[in-house]
């Protein structure tokens, strides 16, 4: 109930503090004999640690993670997944100035007024950091995806004023990973790259979108009313540090729509039941419909800025917190396999949920 | 696991089809001795329910209910709370054009697909007359909440191309029942009714986007990591038939910002704290910090239109659907309570979590 | 969080009040596609209403239904099925003694004080009354476990000193419906009745005990750890009002036996892998192994008797509480088919989770 | 949904294998500000640690343990708690001979069946040792309740044919940790302590009963219809390794009684209100009413014996298993701190239930 869980079948906890002993997560509920490729997990944590590139915060943790249990042999067995990745690079002193401070934006003040105590360094529990357990999580998740067909695949679409005109359908996600934006338009990448190497001069952050999706689900995932496909994807998105949106299909797009331009129609193509658009974005009525899931993630400026600002202490009063430490002048970047894990975690909670209301025929 | 349950603690459950005997549902956990005025749930299903203005569809039902248990001598009991609403105008036979049909842009075939059986008449369970049953328990909810002194209100911020130019925070809430749009702006309201009216007279149907306000939570409300208060509300309205976006706060708008502009300062005004401005819509890290909450909705045009689409029957041979029956042109105007009492549930569930770890000092 | 559902993925919620509108209960995550045979529900029913012997209660409740939902020309779709049985003999002037008075061993007391306020009216939410809701579903549950041959017997194998001698495996279980105690042992249960109707003069009630016997489960039905299947069908009988101890297997006999002795020797006959002795109960570790599970039920005498009773009213004054009413001299002949339906749903509900980590190969 | 989690606000998540890197627990739900003992962890880890006396498992585990989240500067911070108890005194080897054979009794085969895949090393996840991992989050459970005045005792009450003859009432609990039996009577100890040694110098196993007092809960805690107190309780202790069967208050015994007998006369006592007797158990309709809560546990003989016994292997051939390794000869003296940590994490979640619905007046 203390909301560090997610899903219902396949459920993950994640636990830690940005500078306690690690971050961690216990997956429940993966099938047995899932072969786990230790390999592919650090190449996903990888894509999300620190220090990966020029534009991104410099901190240097290495991300090395431990299987502490529910693995035998390079096969899951049934049990609780016991992922640990140790802290390394803590520099805690880098905190006290915000022991009895609060900085803007961040959740220092709610965290100490909710709970009457908090481990500030580096944001404890609110820290990004916890979503390195998720994509941890997320790597078993695509692993078990994969071999039923469905890709997950996430990148930059937007950086400040810099966007992508292209439709989400001709995106060609193979180049995403080929620049350090993680923008899948190598033209759009370099300005995106000089805007934030701009920002980042200038001791401050800016925002960005992130692009997913996923190929190709099923027809029947998700479940009708509140677990509807959608919500849990948004739910998933939203839950992840600095999400301020989301919109899947046509998107906020469709408030300006008519329904004569908005619904897609069916038809049959060959053997295969389409739709000749895809305003639904894969989703009609909170279920796949075998179409491509795709959906759009808005990421606020990070607020942690190289720059004085005025906030408030414990006391109440008015105090000078100074900006300090390495952070990211933009999320973005090392957000798109923290979005991947995401959704990787609510298809496959739907996709076992699926199961267990359908006999093998 | 079916997915129709939502909260933790103050747990509801639907069920009903649009056109069996009638939609209900069951609240368990609502704390005991609220008072209950049975007025003040009818209003609140009055402005959900059909056939209440000339812009909205003409089915004339009644939407009368019957509390069946859980509350005695007016007040709750803390015991299961039963609210059914019988169906009353249903046509089942407008709908058995659609028996072997799917329409565009609905959950016809995904249902068939998922279930290999549907309940086709008016959508069976995917049928938006589903929301009846939430906005019942949202006016206990909401009943409860304002004891607490915690309002929350909804209006029309957009139809089409029709949108307000005010901050949310400059919102005149109190004109927002004084217009059949549900729009807070009587200028406006004026421009998008007229506008509705003409879609109508096209067959067709137009999006349009609901803003809510919460004001004002106490600090301290939603869980760290997954279950942050924005999760849980993004999640209840995307759950809402035909919404395709959330955002709060500055959402999309955030993408474009720069921290140094985006965070808000936070300060002491007489013997409270305030943040200057509200790009936080009222939640940092996923916690309320006493701020009015507010969030955007963006609803798609409704895919029910008064025209003829082309799509495909179960066997997959080609067919035309055929605009039918009495439909909304625009589903804004009777969605505002539906995204009150969405909002409602989420609050009073997170209010009940919250109290559930802090004892009476 | 109220305590009134049960289950995981079949997941029950229950209602109502012994003197309000009704009993009923919402069945989220049944399958799709399940025939529903109305008369078989009611036959349910039948065994738990009152009035059907002369040793039970002689209230007259019909204990008709109606599926209020999610069921469509015969079969589940999928979707919640509402099961709403009206109350009709509710005599509510019957308890307008015990408005203010606590009964010695019911749920009076304890629910005024945690709730602030009950339905007095023939014990309310606490009344067993509420079984008739579990009874409706797990006919529902019980039907779909006979189409994966499973089958659940459960009969009366004690009243006071009177018990069967006879090992489980040895129990001809269609024995039970041919006498109104509900034994599987006809001279027991002519002394039995002769025994409750001595009982019943002396305005007194005598406990019992009930025999389950599943037959057969698949291997691996149970989850390690916590929800063992044994502890999911405790928790389930336990919930059962009046219910005092749960033991399976060997149950508490095994205090005082030794390993070499209970142990159950693993041998294969035939083509079938089978245990000699079956102490373990048709479980190990919590799953099930394949052979028949069986496990007994306490039940306490029914706490209201035809005599004076000492105690007190809400003022904390002397009362003494007159034994009024139409009530069982002894629970358990209308307890066998709450227990098999207790049963049913706890198994239903792992057969489905067991699917959902299964793919069909 | 992997059934490696117990309870609803207060919840708990266990995982490890028994010859793995370690066992562990996270706590999600734990109130903010609970000063944490670490001493008194390890203490209560001691008394179920293996190596203890001489009457048990004569392994050298440490049982060492580190928090890794959750607490910061000695009080708990709201975020989650992990504990990490790594392995020490694996014996790997020991186990190469049941590779691929099945144990009598124990849940080798049934895990095989139902994953496909086990860690047979020590049974892996089915081994007695993953409730370590319980006695430490039920003792940061436990501090929480003596600090709302509530205190959970355990004692062995039978072995084998010698059993304990005093009420519970009766029971002076300071003399449990004064034998190695852990029964709180110094006579019987020395009886259970000499037949243990025998049966161990057979080779075999005996069972036992465990009896486990709660003094005193607040009125009102339980939840009616299925999460009454006892059916939690129930579930807790059946999910314990080895129990065969759950009772409460009068238990069993009720079978034989009358009601005239069995009901607990309510009287006020001075300013407070009592039972004169408590059969109930301390809990009416699901719920604590201020009395003392009791129960009895039952626990089979240990399945590994010293014996060689018959089996089969993986293959269905006729096997024969030795006994070898260090096991317990009976269960109880080192099960009474995991029923103690059951019945705390259960009464620790009632007790969050309980607050979440009251508000502080």
């Amino acid at each position: 109930m203390g909301g560090n869980s997610f899903g219902k079948i396949f459920r993950i906890t994640t636990f830690g503090e940005s500078h306690g002993l690690g971050m961690g997560v216990i997956i429940d509920g993966c099938p047995p004999m899932v072969e786990i490729d230790e390999n592919y997990i650090q190449s996903e944590l990888n894509r999300r640690k620190p220090g990966q590139s020029k534009i991104v915060t410099q901190r240097k943790e290495d991300d090395r993670f431990v299987i502490q249990s529910g693995v035998f042999e390079g096969k899951t067995t049934g049990t609780p997944i016991s992922i640990f990745i140790p802290n390394k690079d803590q520099k805690s002193k880098d905190y006290s100035h915000i022991k009895d401070s609060y900085r803007p934006s961040h959740a220092d003040y709610v965290y100490q007024k909710k709970y009457g105590i908090r481990d500030y360094r580096g944001g404890g529990r609110s820290s990004a950091r916890e979503t390195v357990a998720r994509v941890a999580a997320g790597a078993i998740a695509k692993t078990y995806l994969r071999s039923q067909g469905i890709y997950i695949n996430a990148g930059v679409t937007q950086i400040g004023h810099i966007s992508l005109d292209t439709h989400v359908k001709d995106i060609n996600w193979s180049l995403t990973e080929e620049n350090i934006v993680r923008c899948p338009d190598l033209d759009k990448a370099h300005q995106m790259q000089a805007l934030v190497e701009t920002i980042k001069k200038e001791g401050d952050t800016i925002g960005g979108k992130i692009t997913c999706n996923i190929s190709v689900c099923p027809i029947g995932l998700g479940e009708p009313v509140f677990d509807k496909l959608h919500a849990d994807l948004g739910k998933a998105m939203l839950s992840i540090n600095a999400v301020k949106g989301f919109e899947y299909g046509s998107g906020f797009d469709c408030i300006t729509m008519r329904g004569s331009a908005h619904n897609d129609i069916i038809e049959k193509q060959g053997e295969e039941v389409m739709t000749t658009s895809n305003n639904s974005g894969g989703i009609q009525g909170g279920i796949s419909n075998g179409m491509d899931i795709y959906f759009n993630v808005a990421f606020k400026p990070v607020a942690t800025i190289m720059r004085d600002q005025k906030s408030i202490d414990h006391t109440g009063q008015s105090v000078t917190v100074k900006g300090k430490g390495r952070h990211d002048p933009c999320v973005v970047p090392r957000a798109v396999p923290i979005v991947e894990a995401m959704a990787a975690l609510v298809i496959m909670d739907h996709f076992l949920r699926y199961q267990a209301y359908h006999r093998p025929s």
